[in-house]
């Protein structure tokens, strides 16, 4: 079974993710979202997604829990790692160990069941550069491997990983969005959403969030508390 | 952190998987044993994991769940597929969409954070020609995903995912692990145990299991119901 026009897409509730959808709606895929529960402190993250998920007419919503958190090593997931509120060198604490391997891995399987040749990612190397699984390498990695480990690669189907933000500023995904009519006060980026869903203003993914608001001249629609 | 002699082991309680670790630990790695409990029919897979692990006497021994079965699409963990019991033409109604990628992509998550090189799967080539994610140019392909992934791959420092049975025939694996001392009994293979944990004795894996200590000359010490 394989369906040219349906794809998977990673969907967080953030605002990289929400525009990827928005963007492959607006390309005619049929669209099957997926969101992880890993354990991560800003829970509520999940209610956005579905929310966008919603509000873009997907055909499904998978949202599955795993246990990433098991590992620990991470601020995103270990409390005992404190949220960094100041910019910090090489890759952040917040980094989450083979987050995006582990995210890329489910997508590929939820794929393959649903018969997508499609799986839309919002990596971005621009703003994260200190995560190395955003780089354009990796993502060209994981689609050999995607090609390499599946009936639909194996029969000749063409798979292919879309990161279409990968080099883009926040600024101009900011953009991109608007005019895909996106309302960016449904998403959330903030590393420690509070239990009402809104965000600190203060960690790294606030104060990027805020900047590209900024930079493309728009105002900023996020609710702080 | 990075330990040259940590080792992320794929231990399912299979037959593979335990002559696997057992081998990594013949070797001199300090073994992390990673198991999955997956919606799987054969749940006490696990319960034969932890013994084999304890027996190998593993650092640690990590048991994560993931929700693979809500994706469906595999009689292994879909309850509407029937297992078959003879053999089938093509890629078997037993796979389970992205398994491996899945797995791997939780062991790099785990070596990153103990500091682990090296990661072990009992993946074989020669009896799970069927399986796309079984076979050496998938094994590299995840290698290389591993080392763009991650801090140490950036930092230089080379992950390595190793396969020592993929071209291996299982009488050649019974051997090696009886070599190393493994006692199989430990081990099971069926696809549908019992509640006992008493193999069927009829499915692909028990019969591919079977015939490998048939051709090894050596008695099958499996508990058959």
């Amino acid at each position: 079974m394989s369906d040219d026009k349906a794809a998977v897409v990673l969907v967080s509730g953030g605002l990289d993710s929400s525009t990827v959808l928005a963007l492959a709606k607006s390309q005619g895929y049929s669209c099957y979202a997926l969101s992880f529960e890993y354990g991560q402190r800003h829970k509520s993250d999940v209610v956005f997604a579905q929310r966008i998920a919603a509000a873009q007419g997907v055909v499904e919503h998978k949202v599955v829990r795993i246990d990433l958190d098991a590992f620990g090593g991470s601020a995103l997931t270990d409390l005992d790692i404190d949220v960094p509120t100041s910019p910090t060198e090489g890759i952040p604490v917040t980094y989450v160990p083979a987050r995006n391997t582990v995210f890329l891995a489910y997508a590929l399987g939820y794929a393959e069941v649903v018969g997508a040749r499609d799986i839309f990612i919002g990596v971005n190397a621009v703003d994260y550069s200190g995560y190395p699984d955003c780089r354009p390498e990796f993502v060209s990695a994981f689609e050999q491997v995607a090609n390499l480990a599946t009936k639909a690669g194996v029969e000749g189907q063409h798979l292919t990983v879309q990161a279409p933000l990968i080099h883009k500023t926040k600024a101009e995904i900011i953009q991109m969005g608007l005019e895909l009519g996106l309302d960016y006060a449904e998403t959330v980026s903030c590393y420690q959403l509070d239990s009402e869903g809104r965000a600190c203003g203060e960690c790294d993914s606030c104060r990027i969030r805020q900047e590209g608001f900024r930079a493309a001249g728009v105002v900023d629609p996020t609710h702080y508390r």
